[in-house]
């Protein structure tokens, strides 16, 4: 947990800008938040905030359980988004673009391997060509799980260690919300299908399937802990993200959680290591019912609400100037006493 | 009105996008906006939306209506919040900072004249040193109205003849609340109560006193024009706003509202120039009630929902990193065809 000892001083320090008090609402919050992370281990409450190479880790995997017709698209898609990603198309390199904010890929386990050579923003680390159909079976073993575990701690490690100092994760997978619905319901006492949502846009037929494919999964799952749950109902996209929540965490960075896959792996990550929640950021709320339940099960008030519903981490990445904003004012917005200003 | 012409192929370069279709929410409405403002007068549909130079104009003005003791702070703190823009020091310069926005100063009538030199930012436009308490009187004369609009045309005409092709504006004006409230109650049919909020932090009392004037002031001024309501119950820096609406759009330029005391100034644009309409993009919603109902009057749906109530422009400024961000997808995502994507 992060040591409150300079809560107190933080806030005096927002409270005394020129403004009246509270009225920059959530980025006070954001500020507040990034200044206790970044006063760890120091002599006193730091009065500069500072981000370095903001970084997006999109991760991708394939899901056995798209064999069920759950997804309004193909697997194969999973392999042509990652080749979009590589080439600088998808939504997600607009948005960095846009932004100032680096990317990675990692194949987690994507059904057809990205050819050699690779660039130097993708990162292979497949714990298979594509999970099992959970439906059928476990999505994994429990031995893939840990392994995919240390996998994203590893990639986060390594991003960190070359200067980034607040990342946040993406995520592709045909498939994925159907097992990110059946990790929530399988972990939490929410109904099945108030964590079923329409995905990218499924028929009602297809909507059914896969409700009824996360009850039987949460009624086999509930009560067994979560890394039985993550190698029963998870995805090779999806354990490696927990991993990378439990490594930002450790080295004491923040993360910008965006979209209800993602919130899903945050979550799983707090109950592996409950100070995980601490270092999180909650970009967007999107309209995917299972994204605002696991977003009240972690208490988290996202900055946005713009309907996005692609994942790829937009949401995230859009968040990075608020976060920016809220540093600015943090380290150079005038105090009453200093501008002169009657309080 | 914007010619719609290339409403369709714009719509289709969006849906061609390698995303599912609608999902990229409230930015999607965004670059169709501004594909059809940058289309107009061209042979086709742009294919590259540019946004240059984008400038907050800061107005600045003081109101005898705080005579009344309607406000959290005295009419000096006016003149203090001007010299802090100046120096660089208040929110909205952190954000301009943050998101390379320029900015720009106008007194358009603060009590305290700002002493020579001033910086290049900074424009003198006034129309008085404080407009009258329109609680006992009109606050100013429909000349002066007319003059205020002049002079807020003249200044948005100069800020994009100098290369912006985005402008915000933002306000100062201790009392301004209680006079955009007066405005917004006599040109609606909305309560008078509906219209007026705790500003930056009022107590009961004041809020009473508040409403008690605003209901007082529509009760006379209800079936007037909007020049004359402005003449009986507006403020300098709003008058002069109106002009810069209603400039922006004769220019064919976007701006981006943001505020309760901007947002009844756009409003009041729309009465006496109906074609502003199609260039405003709303950045925030914020608490205050009468914002919510101006918005309502203006069928318009704000980017951000952040729990702002800090005026200045702030919102606006906040909103420009997703106005670029929409931009960017417009211009550079690839589409289905481009990348190789099955729909």
């Amino acid at each position: 947990m992060l040591n409150t000892r300079y809560l107190a001083k933080i806030r005096h320090r927002i409270d005394q800008k020129t403004k009246p008090a509270g009225s920059l609402g959530a980025l006070e919050d954001i500020a507040q938040q990034l200044a206790l992370i970044q006063s760890q281990g120091k002599e006193d409450a730091v009065t500069q905030l500072e981000i370095h190479q903001p970084t997006v880790i999109v991760f991708a995997g394939d899901h056995g359980v798209a064999d069920e017709g759950v997804s309004i698209a193909p697997s194969e898609v999973t392999y042509q988004m990652v080749m979009n990603f590589l080439a600088g198309g998808a939504g997600v390199n607009c948005f960095c673009r846009s932004a100032g904010v680096g990317m990675k890929v990692v194949d987690c386990g994507i059904m057809i391997p990205v050819e050699a050579p690779h660039p130097d923003c993708f990162i292979q680390q497949r714990l298979g060509s594509r999970t099992n159909n959970f439906h059928l079976e476990p999505a994994m073993t429990e031995a893939q799980v840990t392994q995919g575990i240390k996998y994203g701690q590893n990639v986060v490690t390594k991003t960190i260690e070359a200067g980034s100092n607040l990342v946040m994760f993406g995520e592709m997978g045909i498939g994925n919300t159907t097992s990110a619905a059946a990790i929530l319901a399988s972990l939490t006492q929410i109904d099945p299908q108030m964590c079923v949502g329409h995905g990218t846009g499924i028929q009602p037929e297809q909507f059914m399937k896969k409700t009824a494919i996360v009850r039987q999964c949460a009624e086999k799952l509930r009560g067994e802990n979560a890394m039985t749950v993550l190698a029963g109902a998870g995805g090779f996209e999806i354990v490696q993200m927990v991993g990378a929540f439990i490594g930002a965490a450790q080295r004491g960075v923040p993360v910008i959680v965006d979209g209800f896959i993602v919130t899903v792996a945050a979550y799983v990550a707090t109950l592996l290591e409950p100070a995980c929640r601490d270092y999180m950021i909650f970009a967007h709320q999107s309209e995917e019912p299972g994204h605002q339940r696991v977003l009240e099960v972690l208490y988290a008030k996202p900055l946005l609400h713009l309907g996005l519903r692609l994942g790829e981490g937009t949401g995230a990445v859009l968040a990075v100037p608020l976060i920016q904003a809220a540093c600015e004012f943090y380290n150079t917005m005038a105090s009453f006493d200093e501008a002169g200003v009657t309080v």
